[in-house]
């Protein structure tokens, strides 16, 4: 058994309109940040798993990912598994 | 004048407790997800600069980071610049 660190990236799917992002660029645009444009927030995850492998460790992050901690009908997302 | 894509990691400090993060493991360990802990929920925020070179990019990503985007209070920070 090994401790594997996951970060998962989690990004609104394209096409899903991201109310939050607009309202972070309108307020840098008042802030006088007229160059910075098509502002998106998504979430970054960390965590640990308990495995005996990588790929143990990807496939419970994965199913983890579909189950709970993203939702997979507006959002992506993508897992990196570190030792 | 380029566009710049900038993709920013931030999550929040080490020591600061993150209740998000303990729902969301709570809830994995009730899944039968005994095998995951230590989950810490971060943003991750992509967004596009108009700017002369990389590094004037860089500085108003930091920039709108500092003033905007994350809290430097319980947060960090981590900004990547692509062409």
């Amino acid at each position: 058994m090994q401790k594997f660190y996951a970060t998962i990236k989690i990004t609104l799917r394209k096409g899903i309109l991201d109310v939050q992002g607009k309202a972070v660029e309108h307020a840098l645009h008042s802030l006088e940040y007229q160059m910075i444009s098509n502002v998106r927030i998504g979430k970054f995850v960390e965590l640990v798993i308990d495995a005996d492998s990588r790929e143990i460790a990807f496939t419970k992050a994965e199913e983890a990912c579909k189950k709970l901690i993203a939702n997979p009908i507006i959002e992506d997302f993508e897992i990196t598994i570190k030792d």
